[in-house]
């Protein structure tokens, strides 16, 4: 339900409009000495009301460490944290639980809930939500690094334009680990600029627009993952599907496959200075489930924000008929941006926790 | 690992070369006759040999039900199932421990396990340990049937051929129930013609092609599923990655949700005869990880497969230097019409266990 | 891990010395109105510094509900809770890092958790994380209530004094219904009175006793529990071994049938009032894992509080030497009575849980 | 369910008059080359028919390794094994259904499953169901030899009589290998012999005698095991209750330590060639959940057989009124001799899954 992993357990809580979201996070090694200036960045990357094509609402997401934590280091008890909601305006959502607003969760879990669903704000829904995921995500990136490992994720496309894609086989490091550093993080600054563009557009007729993010994780040894409902593919999509407005998974060439030959789509090895590699990574870096030491590459379909500020269609739940409805507030034109370390929190715990099982 | 499920559980065992493969099926409710006939056929429809675009080798497929059905109905005991493997030639393989096939799990597997790692026939890996999932599926599809619920699939793409993508918000239970009875199951007979030439084209080149498998769910209920990492995606993606040759798995519109804005994708609410619907069903029948009761949609995409008989570079394990690498043998040119009863099956097993735990 | 239970899952969280203590409870159902001073007044029972055979300490166990509860009622998400600790005085246990005490987890944990290990006040390990598993346990015997379930322990031993035991086949509702009101829950108050005095004669010996209680559960159904591993058996004892200072699990007779003879030990079937029951009820209310519909009945072990302020031998692991130790402070000299919510919250959480998974 | 463990999953399935039962095993290290003869043997103990006190029925438990084995090595891939079912009186049963025998699982699972349960000889509930226990722990115990660890169980007690009890903190390894080659594995011989009258005393008298299992473990390291719910207690009292006949778990001095004072249930700390043990073990080698890298003790309490050839009460579930109850055919008047394998490979089976966790 609401908690990822096996091993490495992350129990997250709150609605958008409650004293307080969090998380737990149970089987961290003891003895990390996390650098939490940098977890609180990985989180500002998060953090909506930063800058043009993100919403101006303000969040207050210092996290509060309850336990698990002793003189900087962890002490082997559950990480308990949490991050206390301050700005909230539920006055704005007092008509959903009559007018659902369409692609929102709210039908559904009015549904499944009932009357008391809370809806403000979206409720357990909420893309706030993915806060408390970044704060475990950024401590399971720090743990990552200490075993070699690099992981960052750019954004693959905005609506129409698409950034460069790097060759899966050949990914250089430093490249990877320039990308959480900017404001948008693209390996082609000029496709960064239109997709920009092409986010303030469809703010300005008060729509909105999807993307796609892709992953990469760097220094993985080969063999990590389990046949079959165990494989690094099945506990990453498992995964990434938790975080709201994800529409698709897919790893390497992706749904690309769908359309090629096995001559081109086969990723031939080669001994490179004593190393089996593969001269192209279409797999990305994973076959059978089981990595192969090459680059991995997860590709993730975020859908457009469903909340525009256009009018809309939906049903009055009550009166049972059709009613018109109009959103108001601000709210991101685009999510992809910040979806974006919310996705490498979400790869990153579920990649650690796969290899304290090996 | 091996094992699919939380009420329901399906664990699968055997290799390609073992003495038999099977699973065991846990958690199938008492008191249900299954059709066997009707699960032969199901069978039937994954079977190698039976046409020209599948391997002419031939499985003997016959399942032999060891426990958990009595008099033709289940006992509450776990359904264990034996397939006995006779057509193999272990000769064939002897060489894959040395030099793998690109783009099988020879090598992931060979560093996970070590020298002794099965690697007849793809072991463990192979697409054979698909046939007791069949079977499993084939019992789950019966027993959604009792609830109400029709689930298909249909050949969405071979290479780059598509076959018509019904209006997922109106999709005809006819035209499902239609699907599994034909040998190649499209909506448009005429793109099916055109799929099987692409095969035949890419088995005369001595290649092979991928695709991209589509299967719906009508009759769900809303309100299945739970938030977060319980989700319908997240419980369907993880358990589709585990049949092999999968890339890619989204729901509804997919990938595509990435190139569009918010004003195309959103799905407006109606209320039809009392009900409510969506106008579009671009989500696919699931928002925020629950059912809406619209038809579910989710989309598979299958890479190429990965013999071809063409001449491949690999490496020599052994002598740590490259190598060439023949594969000889006879393989499905396209593994596509065969896998579709397959997703049906893992959708079928996973839609009956949520359902289970509803 | 830290985590109980498959359909309702409680994470607790917290250690002795943390800023905070507190659980996350999924899987309530949506709409629940609990009786928060009920769950105020359950939790009293197992906090301490109440009376003459409890520890002077106070602890300010006010719950503060961070989450899942909107007006009164649970909505659906994730019920967080938090205690904040404050009654701390971290230095009384500066030396246990070096001089481990007998009979507690100080050394086992610091062998697995190493020097970060949060060694005061026993870290994670401290009798004071039952607290949120009492907040729990209170909501789960309010929703057994309105299932018709009453749930409640006796104290049956303490040292070698003994409780009158009931005829477990003829458990009046009424007497279960009278023992959490009890400062001394026990059904024949002179026993109470002598177990009473032989805690204060254990504490006037800077000693102290352990004991044994029995928990009964009214009203469950007959046909509850999965067989083999997921029986009811299993459940509990898997659960109760949670508990501080557990030693052992049985159920109705327990370790006396060891003892028995068949003919002595089987419960024969009777037809009263049209329904079938036994006449005896030496099973405990499970036959093969599975609810009978006779009361259930599990007797739980407790061993002596370890801390006892006699002068006791230890190691110094620093200087890998014997040494003496001497712990100070006050302490329980039983935590049995204390013990009786905990046990009643595990077994409610317990049964629950298989309940919600029926 | 009918699965055990985590990271080494053990699923059980068959019923007594089912074609088959076995197991899948999967999780096994890859490359282990297990002795079968020696599997075989451990299997023998439990088999029934061997001697005076165990029922003349012969079953021929010869497993039949259907995967995950290639060439006398484990390959990685689940192992699966059947046992084909053939000396079957299924006529001795046809009453059951009707007339539930005390005791027995029977009345639990017709309630649970209706009418399509299979009744013939305790059907999924029958103690033929360890016998693919026994495989699984037969391997494991080889497995945890490997690693330095012994393990093995006596009888402790059956009926009045007791075999001695070593000392837990000075148990002799020698003393725990001699024990799986007798034929009553106890300490005291003559307490074995005493046992045996006791048994036969009963037999004569057309009853049956109950018993306890005290099983040790040699070389576990300190450190192993979870707090909370993850600790070894949980796990191993989870599992072994999914031991027909089990009635109740308890570690070290277990139950009795209810009855003790802490001065005298504490273990002290001692240095001991530079190693930390303690004086005592009355923890039976967990504190906390984790062990102290002391030999770990579990005891096992085992009901009387419920099946007794004396007449018994019971009622005609058909006719809803009493009636009287003639068990016919042959059993054990004491199955706690041919259930120490069967506790031996359930514990064998946890511990390894825990240190392969660790």
């Amino acid at each position: 339900m609401n908690t990822l992993g096996n091993k490495l357990k992350v129990t997250v809580f709150g609605q958008s409009h409650a004293p307080a979201i969090g998380c737990v996070i149970d089987g961290l090694p003891a003895g990390f000495a996390p650098d939490m200036a940098r977890v609180s960045a990985f989180m500002a990357r998060r953090a909506p009301g930063q800058n043009a094509w993100s919403t101006p609402r303000k969040e207050s997401d210092a996290p509060e460490v309850l336990s698990g934590i002793v003189d900087g280091k962890t002490c082997g008890a559950p990480v308990a944290m949490v991050i206390h909601n301050s700005d909230q305006h539920s006055g704005d959502y007092s008509g959903l639980r009559r007018t659902p607003r369409p692609s929102h969760a709210d039908y559904a879990a009015l549904v499944k809930y009932g009357d008391s669903y809370d809806v403000r704000g979206g409720g357990q829904f909420s893309g706030r939500l993915t806060a408390p995921l970044c704060f475990a995500g950024g401590l399971a990136i720090q743990l990552l690094e200490e075993k070699g490992i690099t992981l960052a994720a750019h954004i693959g496309q905005i609506e129409a334009v698409f950034d460069d894609v790097p060759d899966f086989a050949r990914i250089a490091r430093e490249d990877l680990e320039a990308l959480p550093g900017k404001p948008f993080p693209v390996f082609s600054d000029e496709a960064g600029e239109r997709m920009r563009r092409a986010i303030e557009a469809a703010r300005q007729e008060r729509d909105s627009v999807g993307g796609m993010i892709r992953c990469f994780v760097l220094g993985l040894p080969a063999g990590v993952g389990e046949p079959m409902f165990g494989g690094v593919e099945n506990r990453l999509a498992g995964a990434l599907f938790g975080i709201p407005a994800v529409r698709g998974v897919s790893f390497g060439t992706g749904f690309a496959a769908a359309g090629m030959r096995g001559s081109a789509h086969n990723d031939p090895f080669v001994m490179e200075n004593g190393a089996v590699r593969t001269r192209t990574n279409h797999a990305g870096g994973v076959l059978g489930g089981i990595t192969s030491g090459m680059p991995l590459v997860v590709n993730v379909a975020v859908k457009p924000t469903p909340s525009i500020s256009r009018p809309q269609d939906t049903v009055d739940l009550e009166a049972a008929e059709n009613a018109p409805l109009t959103i108001h507030g601000r709210h991101d034109p685009c999510i992809v941006p910040r979806a974006v370390p919310v996705v490498e929190a979400v790869t990153a715990l579920t990649i650690l926790d796969m290899l304290l099982e090996h």
